[in-house]
């Protein structure tokens, strides 16, 4: 996964988008980075500055790097990525090259399903690929298209890719926004007017609503999915963007994982909160949840793993008293503030001590208790067997595992860095809710139905399946390259 | 304020004092050291190993360090200042040197306040000192003791300090802990035994016990006031410390402080657990607040600054629904997980950002709501200010403040870095409440009063005037050298 | 300029190539990589590692690197540039890349005049380049050429292009070395045999034969102007590369700087010592001088600006005494050894302390005696100047300057980095030679005439106009793409 | 051994050390320092500041760091060391401290004899030392002396340390240099005067005067043996220092190694010029030399090991053609100017790898020739062994090494980094000259005698015993800490 985004026509475009990157640091922490499109009105090309580092955002710029990185449009990135590939420097975007029509530079969250084939014809052609990455594809397509304008080169090579992506582009004049026609990954268009009304605005873009907050930008609505926005002097000018649109997709496939964990409680994603979403999740999961109070407790005692369960673990509760089954929220863990990046310390090989770094329980809160544990999901299940076991530590009556959304039985092809099927805790234990249960330790163990996952999230009448869950069920609604569910690989 | 550690006889001591220091990050992030003591039984020295550098814990170590740091006893320490002092790398503790009777090592949490004497007998006696930091007077006071024993030359030192100190030492065969008779800043012991429960165990000191927590070690007691205890081979046979005393002082002067914000809610000091303490405060909060629901609300909603002031916010709304005030705890703020240690980045002179970049609003739970913010304190009152701005944007109906501490009125000479007196919001606003109110812009602001803060922690009858609460009413319990209340500053 | 070298079927490819670049380190200072080829008899496909990056050759490359750089073929380059495209991280070579028929990697000494419409033409049919220098041009005809074999692919790419290279190349199975028909820069061939003089050989190439001396291997041949040449499995078994030849060009161009001034005195290039030519020089200038000893003077006080002149000084002592005109070489300027690559201290803009910083006088040798000076060549003059002012500290009765070469009156567009015409000191004072004696303040200035410096250099009886003399006469042997002769600038 | 400078009363006080230390950099290369002063006429106390750190001048210094190290007095420091303790960053020097008069902060060059009674009596008393070199006693000494006056507590403190040592201390008002009695190590006085002539001038210390050059000052004197030379702003307004001596000693024993390899040819040392001095060393070799031309050769072929021995190499060849022994020098061995400081490369260890990345061999100049190699002195052997084995590449007919000083047969206790006694060539083989030449594999090897080495030497009519010359005779002039003729060593 990456955060991605953008922004044209600002006096700080540069520190609007680190600041923009900092709020979307959870999308990506192996690398990041910013280049800067210096434009003036009178020239047909503008000067490309950039910076891009491996590290977190915050330790990859300084306050000198803004005095260099000067121009008014920007696009930035953060990188997420656990595979090798992503240890190359030239892996690290946005990327920005040089081409016939002039600058091109390109941030990109997603993954093309046809990327192995487009990759293999261009290179027979005698393309030379820099990065392992399928982001540069784009670049070659659009270099090699024969339209004239930069949009329609681009619109030109989306054509051609097929797979989940939202991307931002810099042209000389022009700033762009596109997703793919299934809408996977979402992008948002926010705004920051003047004072003066009808004077030009600054248009940002972003993976999530949160990078604009904290640049005090208004939220627009979603760039559609096939949506391909341009945004350029006439649109800073006008206050709206113009747009082509790639021919429709059957259906929409949002990636509904983004609600359950991914995106921030803060953000708007998809046009709806994801606060609204997972407040629901948890509450559906207390509807379905059959756990009452004991007969010598008031109350249920739920606890959630902070902080990306908490939302959830709110909505269980205040949907748990509605339902008189009076519960309330504890905090029995604390996370630690100063969790960093890499972790790379004695004994960090040990899953058990990363999870003791990274958290430590409130012994009073939860001794002697039966403990409600809200969770919003278990990929491989080693950290939520290792925080079971630490809250054993503090000598609770019993602990009931409730997740927040069905079990995740199958990888991700579409940009979420799942491991592969075999290292699901799912696929291990072939599914079973008890054996899970066993092999976590727990006293029960509860998932959130499927009807009670697609009853969270916002419905699109006019859209046939509005939401990717090949995560939960299996099922992938963009074709996958000649159906290999293996995990997807670069061939570099 | 400081953290500090202390290990003795751990086939890990590096180790296990680096994890201590990341569980007390937040007791001191300018800095950090590591002194590791490599003795053998048969030998009168040891060998003393070191590395100490800017940053968080963290960033100062790598794993191949942790090969060189060997050795079975360690201490450890985590700096706090803002003062220009902090900037010298000689400042950085432990401090370890080489005196008449072999190694000393020395890790410190506190301020002396007859330290400008002491330093100024000294000088004119021929020291030089190298650093300009208090803690450095314990070592010269004890080489230049006629005593024999490192313990008794320690013994020697401490009774020439007066202030407020938690000391963990290092010697060719000791580890020693020492608190000041007022048992100002807390300090605790722990041990981690062996399968074999007669075998020699391993003892662990730390500022907070979250520090034990992380290395699966347990708790003991607090070191006393004016307790000097022994740590050495015979110690971990017999499992049982010795121990000398300082003359007792009048009375107790535990720093209540450490409950209402610096320790973390997980651990335990002057044998109490914060968590329990700082729920207790948002209990009170409650029982002293006016705010009922209005008439077209159902509930309070209650919003922590988090995730200081989650615990005493959690406290409130218990304590709120048994008197039949109902109220709910929402999640109003986000507080982003990659705030790091120093924010030097574009326009982060401006509070406005850094408050923009630790926390955001989520929308939907604060628009057209009556909001009470429970936080824990107000020192400046700027970041205050800040997120109710911050706030504001969500356009919440109405702001009530509650503070779960009392005004903080008077400056800290006892090792809490409070700014002067007239940088205090109290300060500057002659503490009125409305005038403070109006400045904060928010629709009521409601503090715990005294009352309310004692009725909060923990009594102990025995002992005369248990706390120090200076910095809530200005009545400091030690002498601050010759009564001068300005800001203390080193003289160098 | 720069410097390259090449080694195949060697234990210890990536160390050879760094003590190779080592030796080769004055051709270049600003960056420095080593990129290998672990390749095995059974695979089509070898695996290509690289290390690259700003700095001196000893800067980049750590202990650690060479446990990952594993592999028995190896290419090398030093950069040295001062063009801003030097800034560039991109450009820093060897250049390594993934194409349709598997890895290539390349390292380049030289300059392609007709670089801007082959890039021009590529950018067009929709190629996109990484870096903005010429190097990167061969890799992409290659990539484009329809012939199957990388050989045949690289031949086809040199045949598209124009001016000065020497160039070694990796591929998945071969180490191929090219040198433009003209012979511009020089490349030899080395060769390392096993004490079984039938085993399988390793052989390398470099810019000059001091890079085969510090890994004691032994020098066979230049290669030929003309020739590429194919160094694989075949070729180490035979100890017999094979090569295939460019159409011969009318004639030679070697560069006659090379011998002058930039290749290092212990070096064999073009097949003729280095040390030898330059002694000629030396010879040859002392034949042309008129000074005699003062009729004080028992013989003249000769110095070299060292080191670069010292052979030429000993050349020209030895030949002076030869015609009876008593000469004395002596130690009036000192080097220091820690002259860094980068220096930016204190009034480092200032070329006064430059000079300062890398040459002392010896005040005894340099006192009340005429002293004749001997340097290679005056580029824009700086230098001399300041260097002739701090010779007159030590208050010598005379100064006379004797340069070892001709005025460079124009620049060089094969890769050697003169300035622009206009700043070279032959152009600002119209070569006049009293005007540059008085602006560099010496009693009498001497160049070498073109007479004198065609002969110090051997002869090719086959070849036409065996060596490029552009910068001395103005006349230059390889078209200039439009015969533009202002500075040559890549135009990204 | 180390380098030393000070400066008073300059506007570019750091700058000018900066660069005076860059001239001394072959004093020392482990690590260096500046501490620069800050005074004002009005004030009694100046603003010390300090930058020092492991590695050259050069790599230590930025431009920013001498924006910071404002004030018109500094001293400096380059250290040199092979033992453990130069690892330790608290070792670095100047060494900068607070105490009851002010501040003092010292350079250091030589070695105290009596350190490790004054050490052992000082932490007796209860003194901590922070670094284990000597040179932090004078500063503990001084602290302690009951005179008024910094100058006098230096001289109470100097009056109770044995050994060699030229020192430079910086107190809030003064700059101080002392020289021990003895006069071992070099210590001179420069002035920079300003246009007017009667205008306050500035002093400039250095150990050698080298460092005077590079910043334009004038060479003043030595500071001779005992005298403690105060230079404040009194002194710059009468451009006279005052000084003060320390009691006489019976002689005095400058160390002769600095002429013979230690110092640059281009520095006076010891009221003497290197240059002369070391060619003098090179003419008594000629006269005591019993090689003269073969019969097939018309003159002896002399090369120098560069550069240490040019000027020796030189002195040789001129005295030699004096006697109608024919000579000429020739360069047949090139030195690689990228040595840098540290050298941890692939097979680094090997001494072979050293020597080949150092110098190489110019063919031509040694094939089938009889070579006269001239070197300064010879330590271990190891580096001259392969030096051999290295030019014995070029096949040369014969080789005579020749060194321009006797065997080293004894360790120095004043200072210079000389191996123990049985590390030493000289007492591995007994001394026996023929056995020395087998091991370095020469045809001949030739040391200049005792008479010829003294006779090189400037003699002090009214002294006796001018010069240390322990290292070549076995007698100690200064006694050794209780006749301990071991390496001595640091007991900490």
């Amino acid at each position: 996964m990456c955060g991605i985004f953008g922004v044209f026509n600002s006096k700080e475009a540069a520190s609007d988008t680190f600041y923009g990157l900092y709020a979307l640091q959870h999308r990506g922490q192996e690398a990041a980075g910013i280049v800067v499109a210096d434009y003036e009105e009178s020239k047909k090309r503008a000067v490309f500055r950039f910076q891009k580092d491996f590290g977190l955002v915050s330790e990859i710029f300084s306050d000198e790097d803004f005095e260099k990185l000067t121009g008014r449009a920007a696009i930035g990135h953060n990188r997420y990525s656990t595979s090798g590939s992503a240890k190359l420097r030239q892996n690290i975007q946005p990327f920005s090259v040089n081409y016939k029509s002039g600058h091109l530079a390109l941030a990109h969250n997603g993954t093309f399903t046809n990327a192995r084939q487009l990759r293999s014809d261009l290179r027979e052609k005698g393309v030379i690929f820099q990065a392992t990455s399928d982001s540069e594809l784009v670049l070659h397509l659009a270099a090699r298209s024969t339209a004239k304008k930069p949009e329609e080169q681009i619109f030109d090579a989306l054509s051609q890719i097929q797979g989940a992506y939202s991307i931002v582009i810099l042209t000389d004049t022009q700033l762009i926004a596109a997703r793919d026609p299934y809408g996977v990954r979402p992008l948002s268009l926010g705004i920051k007017k003047q004072s003066d009304s009808n004077a030009d605005c600054t248009f940002v873009l972003a993976s999530e609503t949160c990078a604009f907050d904290i640049i005090s930008a208004e939220y627009v609505r979603e760039v559609e999915p096939g949506e391909i926005m341009i945004i350029d002097r006439m649109a800073v000018k006008t206050q709206e963007p113009r747009s082509l649109y790639l021919p429709k997709s059957q259906k929409r496939a949002r990636c509904i994982f983004e609600f359950v964990y991914f995106s921030r409680p803060d953000s708007i994603i998809f046009n709806e909160s994801v606060d609204k979403v997972r407040r629901k999740l948890g509450k559906n999961l207390a509807i379905e949840s059959k756990i009452k109070p004991a007969e010598d407790e008031n109350y249920l005692t739920v606890i959630s793993v902070p902080d990306s369960s908490n939302t959830a673990a709110l909505g269980f509760v205040t949907e748990s008293n509605k339902h008189n089954v009076p519960a309330r929220m504890e905090l029995g863990l604390i996370r630690n503030h100063y969790v960093g990046r890499t972790f790379i310390h004695p004994g960090a090989e040990s899953r058990e001590l990363k999870v003791r770094s990274k958290y430590n329980i409130v012994r009073g809160v939860l001794k002697n208790r039966r403990i409600i544990v809200v969770d919003d999901s278990i990929v491989r299940g080693t950290t939520s067997k290792m925080l079971v076991k630490l809250l054993k530590e503090a000598q609770p009556k019993e602990i009931h595992l409730h997740i927040s959304s069905p079990q995740i039985i199958s990888p991700c092809f579409y940009g979420m860095d799942f491991p592969t099927r075999d290292q699901l805790i799912a696929s291990m234990l072939e599914s079973e809710n008890d054996k899970i249960r066993k092999y976590l330790d727990v006293d029960s163990l509860t998932y959130l139905s499927h009807e009670g996952l697609l009853n969270s999230v916002p419905k699109h009448e006019d859209e046939e399946s509005s939401y990717c869950t090949a995560c939960f069920s299996g099922s992938y609604p963009i074709a996958i390259n000649g159906a290999n569910t293996d995990k997807y690989e670069n061939d570099d």
